[in-house]
Formats: C-alpha cells, structure tokens, sequence
C-alpha cells in the first residue's frame, strides 16, 4: 500500500510523540523533548519512511530509523546553536539559552547516542552493519561540513567547488542518507539505494543555493525571514562566491569595501549596493543556473531508479516543494 | 596464546597509534590526536584486550573494540572539561583551553561518532548488534552519570545508594561494558560475560572510594595529588555522605558550617577540621569496609567465570593493582 506525504507525516508525528524520554535525570531529558517540539518540517525522517514505502514496505518498519535521523539532526542542531551563539531556534529560546550550555552540550551527547539506539532497532536486516555504517560516516561528515563552515568565516577567499562541498557535507549528505535508509529497510537493491542518495544529495544542493538566492532576491513575505541577513551578516555564500569568480578587479574591491563597512553604513543601504552588484554581474541568473544543475541532476537519479513510476510520485511531490521555483 | 596485560598494552599502543586522523578537516581530528597523546592508563582498551584473550582468542580481533572504547573515554573527558572548565588535564592544557570550545564541542562528537565506527569493525560476530546495543546502552548511562553528578552540586544532602548509582554510572559501568565486550569478541558464553561486567563495574565501585579515600588520607607522595582537595572543594564525596549518615546533629551542623567556610578558614585548617570529623566517626574505617565489600562482590564474580584459573590471572593482577590496599 502506498501512502501520501501527508499520511507518512502523520504516522511519523504520532512516533515521536509516544517516544518516552522520561528514564533517568530530567536535567539530561527534558531538553531533548524541548527542542523535538519546537517543531520543522520533520523532512529527514520523512524521507526515510518515503524511502522504505517507494519499495512496497510498511512504513512502520522504518519508524524507528526516522526517529533515529531526526534525534540526529536535533543534536546538530543543539550544539550548533552553542557554537554560533544563536540565541533563537524557530522563534523560541535555543537550548543553550533555555537552560544553559553545559545542559545544552550533555543533552545533545544524549541525543547522539539515542540516535543509534533507535538507528539499532532497525538494523535487524539482511546487511543491517551496512546502514550502521552508512550512518556513522554521514554523521562524521556532516561535523566535516561544520567545520568547513566555521572555517569559511576567518577565511577571506572561498571557492565554489569548496563551498559546494561544505554545504553538501553540513545538510545534503544527511537528506541523502535518510533515504537510502529508508530505500534499505525497504528492502531496495543496492543500485536503487545509490539512486535514491545522490537524488537526495542533489535536491538538497539545489535547496541549500535556493536559500542562498531567496536570502536576498526572496518575496520576504514567502519567505519568512528579512531580506538581506546574510549580506549583513557577510556570510559565504553561493551569490557571494559567484560575484568574487565573476568581478572586475574594481567591481571586486568595491565588494570587499561593502563586506568591511559595519560600522561606516546603514544595513538597507549595504544590501541594497550588494545587490545592485550581484545583479551587474549576472549573479541571481548564474544562481538559477546552478540550482536548475543540481535540480537536473537529482531528476535523473529518480528516473534511474528501478521501481514503477508511481512509486515515485511522492518524492516528485518533495523536490517540487522543496525547490519552489518562486525565484 | 595468554598474553600478560604488558605485551597487551603494547599491542595497543601500536593500533592506537597507527590509526589515521589526516583525512578531513584538520581543525576537527588535531584536537582528538592530541588528547589520547596525553597517554593515562589505557586500561578501558586494556579490559577489552583481557577480555578477549581470556577467551583463548587472539586479542587483535577485539584491538578496534578497544580502541572505541578509548575514543568513547576521551570523548567524555573532552565534554567534560568544558562543563567543568577545567584547564588541566593530566598536567597539560585541556582541549577548550588548547585550542577553544567550539572546537571541543566539535571534536567530542566526532570522538563519538567515530567511536561507533570503530566498534562496527568487530562486530560482525554472532549477535554484533547485542554488542552495540550494549555500547548504546553504556554511553547513555554515562552521560546519566555526568548529569546526576552535575544536580549533587546544587545538592545539599545525597544519599548513599544514589552517590553509589552515580559512581558507577558515571565510571564503572564503561569499565564493565568494555571487559564484557571483549569477552563476547572473544566468543565467551553470556553467563561469562555477565560475570566479567560484574567483576569490572564492582570493580570500579570499590576504585571510586578508594580514590574518595585517598584523597583524604592517602599518602601524597604514592597520590600524585595534594591531600584534601575534595574536601577544599566541597565535593560530595564517600566520605562526607558517610558523615552525615553517621553524624549527630550538631556534628553534621560543625561539618555544614565547615563546608561553609571557603572565606573565613585556611585550606589547610578546613582540611584539618574536617578530617578531625571523619575520624571522630570511624568513616575511614567505615569506608575501608565499603571498598572490601565491593572488591569482594568483584572477585565472588571472577571467580563464577567458566574459563580456566590461569585465563583469570590477568584480572587477578588488574584488581591488585586498582585497588592498592595501602591505605
């Protein structure tokens, strides 16, 4: 039986809530329940069940391992809001702020360790070691991407194919491995499971440079969050990066004065000189390019893939969601 | 082939220094290099080695158990030094300290996550998956261990029974976890490696209060610390629980205004007075026994194990030197 997105989000959400983390010290506990229902998407665990179902497989079967991926992220994001100070997550106080760092860094050691917990209640299957191992380099890899990602902001000059790779470290390779997952408790062939993560993988870059993009060139309204937080903040990213390979050594300096003015100009006007220089450059086409790239390249995984081409709808249903084309 | 716990911790010491940390970010791996170069006593893998070989097994099939056990180890100590902001760690700087806390936050979960991974390679043995869901189990109690340790600082009264849970939780159910998985490496029966987590967690136990106890009235020279410094530091300690249980009540109000005193009474003088107090009431005595009681536990379990009393040796001679008698 084939269930809609909308189904599968149910049956996740009634998971997680009758999860018990009400064993041992609250101190260690209570902040795991917190941050899990401050909400999101829940699109990693949803892949995993999307995964498993595409190959005519209960969904149920694969609960446990979308908790385990969702457990995963949620530690990610618990010390990652440490290490950035972020003083909200989702309009709420970040863990760290809520009760305190140390709370913060224990409770998401807990987490972590939960997450095989549960990634172990579904690895009694033909190969179980491999999803074992599959999860643990991708955890390894997405702390790489962090640290790239901490690393870029002492670092005056990065390259496209550098930062293309912290992203895909730091968030795709996680979208990726949720589906394998979910495409090997389903029972899937190895080829189809190869599929299935570079589908991911690609949608997840494609995503990642449409954030990059929406930051500035977004409808704010659609998007949910200031226009121009990242040019303020001179964060790496793709419109950044492009603008520096494609500048005049002028049309350059100009750009590295705008990044050094915090002090000497007001914030509406330093987005909007970025912008006026992103567009001279081309730089909002060159991005579309690049996400229409990674979007193609996903699209050619999914039709690789083994399976009755109704298996596939609800994952056409996801990249069309997630990659909005609103731009 | 017997090895003696020398030519295993030789063994180990290669592995461990063979395995590559050179591959992804620098910023990331340096700091977990550099922690296990601070050397310690290595007896978590040792147990696992011990473990293994007592089983008439060669031990180089359980050397990447042992080896995440030490991973799992050092990363508890990385995140605990922070929670502790602590700048010393065995007479060098700590992790945050060396380099910062972002990156000991960081490098501590890639210790985790690479802890998994080593624990994977040796378990593709019958029931591996018992293996790591004794690990999971293991880790998690740890950081329960942490975290009840972190509440009895705010604490004014703890009880004996849950400073007991807390000691081993915090300590000696790692010591018992590793032995018992080098035992099930080894392919020793259930009922072994039940005995072997037993014989290491009482064990531990009866080191924890010998360390209590030493730290009060050990012999600083044999030590290798100052005397004292639990009590100058007001920890909750065998000892000042024992006092209290055994106090009367204006004793237990001399020993409340005692542990009151930071400002007003010389280190020295409070150590005095408060000693004074531990001998009025026997607890050196009182803790002697304790420790006896659980090495005795620990050894009624050794001697339960269905191997031959020359494949016991190596624990025989671990327990001697752990629990020293020289108080």
């Amino acid at each position: 039986m084939s269930y809609t997105i909308h189904e599968l989000t149910t049956l996740y959400q009634a998971y997680e809530q009758q999860q018990p983390f009400d064993t041992g010290p609250q101190a260690l506990y209570a902040p795991i329940r917190y941050i899990l229902s401050l909400g999101g998407k829940k699109i990693r665990p949803l892949l995993v069940l999307v995964g498993c179902n595409m190959m005519n497989t209960d969904p149920r079967r694969a609960l446990p391992a979308a908790f385990a991926v969702e457990l995963f992220h949620n530690f990610t994001l618990m010390h990652d809001d440490i290490m950035d100070a972020a003083p909200l997550r989702r309009g709420k106080p970040t863990v760290h702020i809520q009760y305190n760092v140390n709370t913060a860094i224990l409770s998401g050691d807990a987490m972590l360790i939960k997450s095989y917990e549960y990634l172990l209640r579904s690895a009694e299957i033909p190969n179980g070691s491999s999803l074992l191992a599959l999860f643990s380099q991708t955890a390894l890899e997405v702390c790489e991407g962090q640290q790239m990602d901490v690393n870029f902001e002492t670092q005056e000059l990065v390259a496209l194919p550098e930062y293309i790779e912290m992203i895909a470290l730091k968030t795709s390779v996680l979208l990726a491995a949720a589906l394998k997952i979910g495409v090997l408790i389903g029972g899937g062939s190895q080829h189809d499971a190869e599929c299935a993560y570079h589908f991911a993988k690609n949608i997840g870059i494609a995503f990642q440079i449409q954030d990059d993009l929406l930051d500035s060139f977004g409808d704010p309204e659609k998007f949910g969050k200031q226009v121009g937080g990242d040019i303020v903040q001179n964060k790496q990213t793709y419109l950044v990066i492009k603008s520096f390979e494609l500048a005049t050594p002028a049309q350059a300096e100009r750009l590295r004065t705008l990044r050094n003015s915090q002090n000497t100009l007001a914030n509406d006007l330093k987005i909007a000189e970025v912008k006026a220089i992103f567009n001279e450059l081309g730089v909002p086409q060159a991005t579309r390019t690049a996400i229409q790239h990674y979007e193609s390249l996903a699209l050619a995984q999914l039709s690789a893939m083994q399976v009755p081409d109704s298996n596939k709808k609800p994952l056409y249903e996801l990249a069309d969601t997630l990659i909005n084309r609103q731009y």
